[in-house]
């Protein structure tokens, strides 16, 4: 609500600067948090969804098709909420439709949630959970709500009586809730059965795990705040799956065995109840294995197959059973050196390889079951993009928009249509409705106008150099200062991730540009950044070169992309600086102490500083194990090179970062105060691993104003 | 040992570059801690001592009379030691003669003691505590041994056999040790009664205290260290004192009544192991007795008398009783606005106030036992000075040193010699052996040689200016930058403490000045500090004046002598910086925050921010409690001026500072982020309140490097 409210003052302050000069920005108006930054930064933003298969745009006040018939407003829910005494919605925009064959909506409604049935102009159900209710799975076929609440599982029914899954939930035992740190594709414990008659869920016994002491210095009085954090070579948790029956309101386990140093992901739901799919990996990541269950006994049915790697496995989606063949089902897999998808059938028979080449399927999106095709996006267009396909089954593969930009897409109930809201580097947003049968069958639903249309907007580049390797290509972006002077020499700062799973440049609007690599532009630097090997969408051997060795082959492509920059007649060479968050903190720490003459500054944000104070399921992938791999250890930690620092570090952790723990950059302060060398520090009390709201402005205000003090 | 042996060193180099040019500074010449430090800034340092009333003079290897007679050598007293199979002594410069009338020397011998008779050639007694024993207290007359392990306090008798005093010492429940965090001239918990039969001891219950989470980074996995920390207004421990009887090994404890809010101070045996005095004080701290306990009972005796003040009464002087009439004893109080000496008889009756005037009585070094003098030091001939004193039973004072300097005292058994180790402004230090009886008798044993003579050190002026009050006279030190030229315009920092129980400047050698001071102004840079009101040794009003608004007095005379600096010719004032430390740290914060437009730049170290989160003892003394004083604790709370930052501010805090806990400096970094100012930080993880060894320096280089970046 807030969110639209700022944007409709945006709106009318554009409108009164049109005939003015090109403004330059505030940082208010780059950064996320800034008072302004909905209004100047975030392109307009309208709302469709689906009714079955029926498009429905979204507004506050009323929902409407795509004819602009209303099908109902926000007066008249509140009017039939109101007739049987049930809070109010306050706005329809986030509406959902559960049942694509019923006048059925779900709006927020005070704390909690009704479903409104417009036609018989009646309340099909209400739920508010408790206040301190997590995870909330509402599953529309049985109507039951599951949450979490201090660890424990439960779940209201429609009727609005409690069913208690677990009672001794509590920091050491939890129910219900994402289990092994979001790795593997995780991102929930909650998982109803088709009929939502059983619900799955994670149980994490954390128990054996060191505890780290987190502090809340807002308390009275500096308070603890334990926190289970498994770090690399060291105990990990063990996590097991419950089936929970509502008929009986008993937990079955599934009989996987000893869970130490295992790790149970990608449960999936046979189609029709009865077995639970899901992939077990060993502790050293190089061996998963599909497995079936008996979802009633808990007993393993079948162990469907295999899939290992040298260095590791990484399965990050679950199966997903075909719509019209419940004997099938598709899987995603990097085993052939590229994410593609592939068929199977229930015996764990692979029928074929439905994608294949030397690029990546990003997001598995649905299925059109009256084509009986599968809708995906992939960077096949190009590496840089994310472009909407169909795949038949035997192979066919259709490309769905025109070719450009980068397209996140929201399927209809059959998958027939689409809504694809896309941007390119010279689009700034639009909102169409495709047909997934036929390309170019397109109905252009809204084109959002470019909010930077009044500011004096850089020159943004982007190009190709070779990797330290020689051969592969690396994507970089350059932004030119602000009322640039190619007759000048200006200092120029990285900006750098290059861990796995992330990457910096794409065709998306601007080239994926970030709000502060703006500022800076308009402070008279060069923004530079790089994709360097190790990040994502470029396969499995780019991604596995850093294994065993985290940073040290992305350093040389990043030295790479320097060697690029100091080309440039316009950069100057003695200034030049490098920024980086997480991951990017790690770089930007490494690449400071690794090339102390190359960096005048840097500024590092929640750096890993040694890859044994992170989590084990992350680290261990691209590190194994601290005992195992001693010397990749050892000549990653920035413990060891802490002697070698020359230029100004600044480096920045939030107080309470539970990713990146204090002790890494806590741990490397120390080592620099032995060493004699001098880094700067600052931090966020009471912040995790990212700052938000007005502390993301203060961050960037610091962190410009470090550059501005020692590299300008 | 390691002390002596750069010693030595430093000697040889000190010859060798006689003939050259004067030197530079290193910042490890001046700062305590630097790997010259001790070569180059602590004068040369010998050793005496007493044996009785023989004066002894201590060497590694020998220890000789004064006519330069050997009294015993080391190789004599390892034979010793080794024909009975005991370990050797490495050195002699520690030995202690415990008993006046024997030939016995007590030495440090592996990790354990041993006492030596040298003239029988025998072993009298020797001891090794646990490896974590602490508090050691040995009683010479009975031979046992009192320490404390894991909290819990036990004795080592002669012969070996260790007894229990106490077996469920815990972080909740103390034995043995210093109670109230050292308020009240509180430094140890264990006291032998004058026969050695007795053991009183302070029991401390802390179990509902509030817990403090420190957090030990440098384990494998980051691990709390609990600490209990009693923050102002809130729950404080309770002590009790117990007094456990050798013979029967059993524990009384003192019937005081219900320990809760009350202070039990300055433990004092009868001369006859009869009675235990002790000042017990309310938790306001405005109300004080001296109360007599029966040893054998633990029943109350007497209420010898009370004390009452509008501010605060803060005992930090047990009696002493007159070793030549055990019915009389003095007694240290301010009750008359100054420290001084009062004579008092056993039933409670104020016989006499021996010192008068307006000075302090500093040390209350002891008694010429045959002339029946008090022999102390005060401030009486110079507030700038510590002289000494002599003053009969009449009160007739007789000044015993030449009425300049500062003197530290070691009297003899008899009181009738000491060996007084002095400096002044243009002394280094001198040895001198003074008659107490009469002034003027005097033999100088030896003069330290300068250790900065082939430097080039800087000016080194003191004078005085008006307090903010318009009376008062305050002491000011001001260093000139090196090679002064008064034709320049230099910088300046203020260089503040601020806070009770300290001062920066007095009439030991070069004023007291600190080599922080003489480091910048080799950078510079013109130095100055201020003894602003509520310093030390200048009354109770001078120092009442801050009562209920720590700071705000304080800082108003800091703000005069910044007028006073600006007055001066060759000050740039508009280039001045201010740093300091603990109570400085808090002076510093809160003058960048008050008065943001005269500092460009501060440094403040491990500060208190808000005296809520100091300690109840301390805190509640000056500032009474956030509950009786809410306005004085909102007015000096640096959270609340955290908005008026506008100079660059570093804090620098130890990661484990357990005196002016992180929650100072990280609830004041948090406010400013609210507040959209920008300080800057840095911390020594694993450090507490201060800074030692390579640490220091790495400190003083930090604190350098932020002025040279922003105020040169």
């Amino acid at each position: 609500m807030k969110r639209l409210f700022f944007f409709a003052i945006g709106l009318s302050m554009v409108i009164s600067i049109m005939a003015q000069e090109k403004n330059l920005f505030t940082i208010d108006d780059l950064i996320p948090g800034g008072r302004t930054y909905y209004q100047h930064s975030v392109p307009e933003q309208v709302y469709y969804g689906w009714w079955g298969d029926v498009l429905v745009k979204l507004d506050i006040e009323v929902v409407t098709r795509q004819n602009g018939e209303i099908l109902f407003t926000l007066d008249e829910i509140n009017a039939i909420l109101d007739a049987e005494g049930k809070r109010k919605a306050s706005y329809l925009l986030t509406a959902q439709f559960p049942y694509p064959d019923r006048p059925v909506v779900s709006v927020n409604a005070g704390r909690g949630c009704a479903l409104v049935d417009w036609v018989a102009k009646s309340v099909v159900q209400t739920w508010e959970l408790p206040a301190n209710a997590e995870n909330e799975s509402f599953d529309p076929t049985s109507g039951y709500v599951a949450y979490t609440v201090n660890h424990n599982l439960k779940v209201m029914k429609p009727d609005g009586r409690e069913v208690t899954v677990s009672k001794d939930g509590c920091l050491d035992l939890v129910y219900g809730e994402s289990v092994h740190r979001n790795e593997f594709g995780i991102d929930h414990g909650i998982f109803w059965s088709p009929s939502g008659k059983l619900l799955a869920f994670y149980r994490m016994d954390q128990s054996m795990v060191t505890t780290y002491p987190q502090v809340d210095i807002s308390a009275r009085c500096a308070e603890l705040v334990p926190d289970k954090y498994p770090m690399a070579g060291e105990t990990s948790h063990k996590v097991t799956v419950g089936v929970f029956d509502m008929a009986t309101e008993r937990t079955i386990y599934l009989d996987a065995g000893d869970p130490t140093n295992r790790y149970f992901t990608n449960i999936a739901w046979s189609p029709d109840d009865q077995f639970i799919y899901m992939i077990e990996l060993n502790r050293d990541q190089n061996h998963a294995q599909l497995v079936r269950y008996n979802a009633q006994t808990g007993k393993k049915d079948a162990v469907l197959f295999d899939e290992k790697n040298d260095k590791y496995v990484e399965p990050m989606h679950p199966i997903q059973f075909l719509p019209w063949d419940s004997n099938k089902f598709i899987y995603m897999t990097r085993k052939d050196g590229f994410l593609h998808i592939y068929l199977y059938d229930t015996t764990g028979r692979e029928l074929k390889q439905l994608t294949t080449g030397a690029y990546e399927v990003i997001n598995l999106v649905g299925f059109n079951t009256k084509s009986k095709t599968i809708i995906y996006t992939s960077n096949e267009a190009n590496l840089l993009q994310q472009n909407c396909y169909s795949v038949d089954m035997k192979g066919k593969r259709t490309l769905l928009d025109e070719g450009t930009g980068w397209h996140n897409l929201n399927l209809s109930k059959s998958g027939t249509y689409l809504i694809d809201t896309w941007s390119a580097s010279n689009v700034c947003r639009k909102y169409d409705l495709r047909s997934t049968d036929k390309r170019g069958q397109v109905t252009h639903l809204h084109e959002s106008a470019d909010s930077w249309q009044n500011y004096k907007v850089p020159e943004i580049k982007v190009g190709t150099i070779k990797a330290a390797d020689g051969v592969t290509d690396l994507y970089y972006r350059l932004v030119l200062p602000t009322d640039f002077d190619a007759s000048k020499k200006y200092p120029a700062i990285v900006y750098v991730y290059g861990g796995p799973h992330a990457h910096e440049v794409d065709a998306s609007f601007r080239w994926g540009v970030n709000g502060w690599d703006i500022w800076m532009a308009q402070k008279g630097y060069v923004m530079f950044s790089i994709d360097n090997r190790g990040s994502e969408h470029r396969g499995l051997a780019f991604e596995q070169a850093t294994f065993r060795q985290l940073g040290v082959e992305e350093m040389k492509d990043q030295i790479k992309g320097v060697e690029f920059l100091k080309s440039l007649p316009y950069v100057d060479a003695n200034r030049l600086g490098v920024h980086g968050w997480s991951f990017g903190g790690f770089m930007t720490t490494s690449l400071m102490t690794t090339y102390p003459d190359v960096f005048k500054v840097g500024v590092a944000g929640g750096p890993v500083i040694d890859w044994k104070y992170y989590e084990v399921m992350y680290g261990e992938r691209y590190m194994d194990t601290p005992q195992s791999n001693p010397e990749g250890y050892k000549n990653t930690s920035l413990l060891n090179k802490a002697d070698k620092l020359k230029g100004r570090l600044l480096i920045i952790y939030g107080g309470n970062d539970d990713t990146c723990v204090p002790q890494h950059t806590l741990s490397f302060i120390r080592a620099c105060i032995n060493a004699d060398t001098y880094p700067d520090l600052f931090t966020y009390p009471g912040d995790g691993h990212n700052m938000r709201g007005s502390d993301r402005i203060h961050l960037h205000n610091k962190i410009t104003q470090y550059f501005e003090d020692y590299l300008k």
